[in-house]
């Protein structure tokens, strides 16, 4: 079998998870190409070596440029933060080489439009790019995908990312709360899954919004111990929404949800039904299909572990619940697939970049009194 | 015991709800004074007549003005459509006649004002008044808001008021959906009912909305045969909106949600805490304590049912659940307990005039490209 | 409308739902008879007439022999402890008048047989008699009735009802812990509940059983003060059952559940389905039809309180949701229209009856070391 | 770091997880041996040999006596039906190999007891056995067994195994539903996980039990088109059983409850506290602490996904979530740390016995009108 050589450049939080993917993914899915992997890159070598061997790649680099155009490395995986993907990717889709990035796509529309010309350009030689929405992957997720004709003509979408690992003022200033390396807070961060959640499962674009922003601790303690510093993103962000020609949406991202450790949920409801998906259950999707009859129609919580559904062959029999990770194995399982098809696969940076003008614009309604900002299609 | 003379306008939906709590509260609470059901007020004297019999009411009236100012009533209780609330109210005030209002106060702020104004006069007097936010005294709302000095500092409050039964296109157009009438739709009938919740249970007011409208089906047939005729109000209303000094809040109501029959579920996030109730499991709250050690921490579901919660000790043991219903019986039982206090009753006509501010500056926003829109306090 | 005069026997918490039941039913469903409550019957004087005149009771009497055959009592409603049902209703049968008694029929198999010979004397003279298993009217478990031919072939039952007012060893040793005046403890108080309901919606009886008792608590304070006393009914009873000609079932009846309620969950499995009910959250219904295609299928929560669902038309629209006091309110409604009809209500005295062989059985299996006990039917 | 070379004995549905965990464990987990995915072994060559390169084992073997006392292979895995497990387990430890044994231990006390002895023996060598209940290596247990004395005096468990695949008669007779292969059914199959976590859980053992046994469908269609077959196992089990002091037990195992998948759930209750389990949603715990005050009581739902909690720290942040793969995961690492360690990791396949024990009473008990059978201590 052809082996497809993979460098991944980053390895904390997103890395070790990328990587629990590329090691499991060949040993459940039948991948037409064999996935090595070949380098993880970092910046601290002594740190880069430990995580290179803990988490089964052959060697560890710490300078990224170095895995540009290698030989032996036909696909690059981006987990650094969102200051550098821009960079990176262009850089190896130019060198003819595949691109798997993390989102959000880039911390800036211009750096995302960039990046979306670089695999446009791209993909007419072949070299392919995919952004790491992976909540796509979810098993019920992608059977909502499938059930959303049943719903008819679709109303409401309600889409919620509740974390609260913010709560305390104690907990310290680190990147993520910086603009300058995160770009924002809880809207980039979590705002992007559930905004990239709702236009995958309508199936159509956000074209405006109004939106609310906030930041509850201002100050925070630096994590040099030099004294407290100024927060300069987000804590939470509300924002309401249309959707194509009908669809009226809502949208709440924050970091300040006590008891909610990774409240993703999303509902839609159309005229013939509604569906519902909450990622702390992730093997469950609610249904309610509203043409049965009265009597005995209600939201009913279906196990995603058939057989028949998405991904779910691969694994065990019904009942034998998947997790978090999963969704990275199919991920890359799906992107293995499409290189090998030669097929462009999907969400593509252009879908990243489509989810930055949501959050561009409503970064933007929310410094200007929430009032109604247009999104154009990217 | 002193008796209390009971006059009620209006008969249909509200007026049951409303004659099983006079009927039923004497006999489980212990009232200071005997309420006496004494006239039922409705236009159709046939109707009205078997109403009265049906719902247990010594006898019937068609003309509403002949309520007001008899000696053998002194509380009305009005049930009617919003569009004749002021007027009712007002009159029955000035006569001297406590007054028991249903939600919303009034179709329009200036109406509402002048309730208000009408009530302050009356209460110099003696004479009490009440609007009829009867979801304040389900006992796990009562309980709620005696928790919530539990929370510490509010930062999020996500309030949702979902129901379906406009769904299909081909239900009538009933004065429900005529602006003239009603006022407006879901925002006025349920959006109420959660701005109310919000600020009971958080204790601040609404200062700002940034407010989203939407009428999915644009025409229905008219109830006589007669064609089509325009739906001219909200079919669904989200709005954001920032209470007191710090908390952020989205609320949504809609009657387009299918699946969700009486769908009013509210959340609050403090830093040491959260509650969320869900009306459709009225006898439960959920809490989660986030002072205690993570490792045990999580939403518990209190089933209110226990002598020590609001309401409760009047009715049966634990877990003997009760019903929507009853919040009707806890209203009518404390309006009886202040007026033989000589105390004013809350909800108070201020409340209700202050929601109605909050419900025209969402209305106003929507008509202004979502632009926030201040809230001045009632 | 000819009036039927009721006098109830015990006003402690089952005469106070029922009291809250005959006051109400007559106002909310078209009833062909009108329920008149004439009196009430206590042995204390005082505390009777304080009762009847909270309850809404025309009067008061101390000796229950004195309602029997009155004129204007045309229903004797027993809600006195198990040790007298046998007596007063037998006494009130064969004095032509109907009788409602509540659960269980007796303490005794012995006394249960007379009390049903008596009721099938009676029925021949027109006189009906109905036994208080007021969870046959939840309309969750009326609508489970109506569904169970969807489920085919019958395999399992699955029932609990779990409470845990016991937990605390200072709770006092009150008459339900003293066999001479319950008869049992666990088994015949909640026990009694989940037989009857896995009867009726299975439509089979139970064949045999396997028990097990057990008293965590040997010894409890007198209320008197004098010390401690032996309680001598259990305080939990799990059995095993075999019902009709293949359906296997569990059930367990506890006070020492810590944390549940009023845990009445009953199960049954099909062929083509399964329905699983919960008391507190009585207005919910879980469905799973298992004929329908794997990838949505699941329990669904039917939230039963549709106008087409049994006796909700009565009551309010969809989503508003009943409470536990409801089901009595349907069952004397029920027994109302069955006498105007000349019809035997049920379930019958024959049926309570029935259960009380069963938990007979159960008690006989226990202390034979759990051996198989047959049932035969009443 | 030394290796451990492992051999695994069957590649089918068990086989998977287990390699699965063996390819996962030393990326995930510090672990103190380099596991070495030897050699797989299976009857069919050319199928081992394709399992082998698809499961991530080095070589495929087809005798499984060529893999005892080889030099490289220093642990046995054994993944095969339960009738052969005692004779392969037996070798391996006679030889020196450490044995993973999955479950139920064998089919027979006989068999349970020989494997126990080999395994004390073993042990006196340094030689370890571990068998496969997986189940008390989800999160949620392990915390569920930190939280048990938190219970005080426990008074209740109660325990389902509730499956659905045999629901259709049209589902073929596989060794599965064959005495000579499988032992017995349900029981053994579902029994043996419920049995061992009651156990597990409490601290206790089983003393005494009466069971049920039932064989809903007698004959079903043989795999190789050769007509209808006999049944010869049970399609559920249910008993009743005493634990410890003064613990009674239900447990339920079944393959015919419509609509459940993995329904293994399991309750506590004591004097001071409840805990409840789902393994379909085995993320989650929940725990009623009773020595609150009432009004804010109830049923938390713990999401077992902190840092803190029993194997999550090797995993990711709060809120994402595990699989039931991970089972496997953490329990070749306890074994690996076991080994090293130079201790016996739990449980024992003296647990795997006393299992055996309490599952052959039932069998017996259930072929003697369920009297009550006692258990001995393994």
């Amino acid at each position: 079998m052809r082996r497809l050589g993979v460098g991944m450049i980053g390895y904390a939080f997103m890395g070790a998870a990328h990587s629990q993917a590329w090691r499991t993914a060949p040993h459940v899915f039948d991948l037409p190409l064999d996935p090595e992997m070949v380098v993880l890159c970092g910046r601290d070598g002594e740190a880069a070596k430990a995580a290179a061997q803990r988490l089964g790649w052959g060697e560890a680099q710490t300078v990224w440029r170095t895995l540009i155009g290698r030989d032996d490395v036909q696909l690059i995986d981006v987990c650094t933060p969102g200051d550098s993907h821009a960079e990176i990717a262009i850089a190896a889709l130019d060198a003819g080489q595949h691109v798997l990035c993390e989102k959000p796509l880039a911390n800036t529309v211009a750096e995302a439009e960039a990046m979306a010309a670089a695999a446009a350009r791209a993909s007419e030689h072949g070299v392919r790019s995919m952004i790491g929405f992976n909540y796509r992957r979810v098993p019920a997720i992608a059977l909502a995908r499938q059930l959303v004709p049943r719903l008819g003509r679709l109303r409401h979408v309600r889409a919620t990312y509740l974390q609260d690992w913010l709560v305390d003022p104690a907990f310290p200033l680190t990147w993520r709360l910086e603009r300058e390396h995160a770009g924002s807070g809880a809207l980039g961060d979590l705002g992007a899954h559930i905004v990239d959640l709702a236009q995958y499962l309508t199936g159509e674009l956000v074209t405006g919004v109004s939106g609310l922003t906030t930041t509850f601790v201002g100050e925070r303690p630096r994590p040099d111990g030099t004294g407290q510093g100024p927060v300069t993103v987000d804590d939470a962000t509300l924002f309401t929404a249309r959707l194509g020609p009908g669809i009226v949406a809502s949208f709440e991202a924050t970091r300040f949800a006590s008891g909610r450790k990774n409240g993703l949920r999303i509902e839609l409801n159309g005229e013939h039904g509604s569906l519902a998906f909450d990622l702390e259950r992730l093997n469950e999707l609610e249904f309610h299909d509203h043409t049965q009859d009265a009597q005995t129609a209600g939201f009913r919580r279906i196990l995603v572990t058939e057989p028949t559904d998405p991904y779910v062959s691969a694994w065990w029999p019904p009942g034998h619940v998947l997790g978090w990770e999963h969704t990275f194995t199919h991920e890359v399982a799906d992107l293995v697939n499409a290189i090998s098809a030669g097929a462009d696969p999907a969400p593509s940076f252009a879908d990243g970049l489509q989810v930055q003008r949501v959050l561009d614009a409503v970064q933007d309604s929310a410094e200007h009194e929430s009032r109604w900002t247009a999104v154009t299609a990217a």
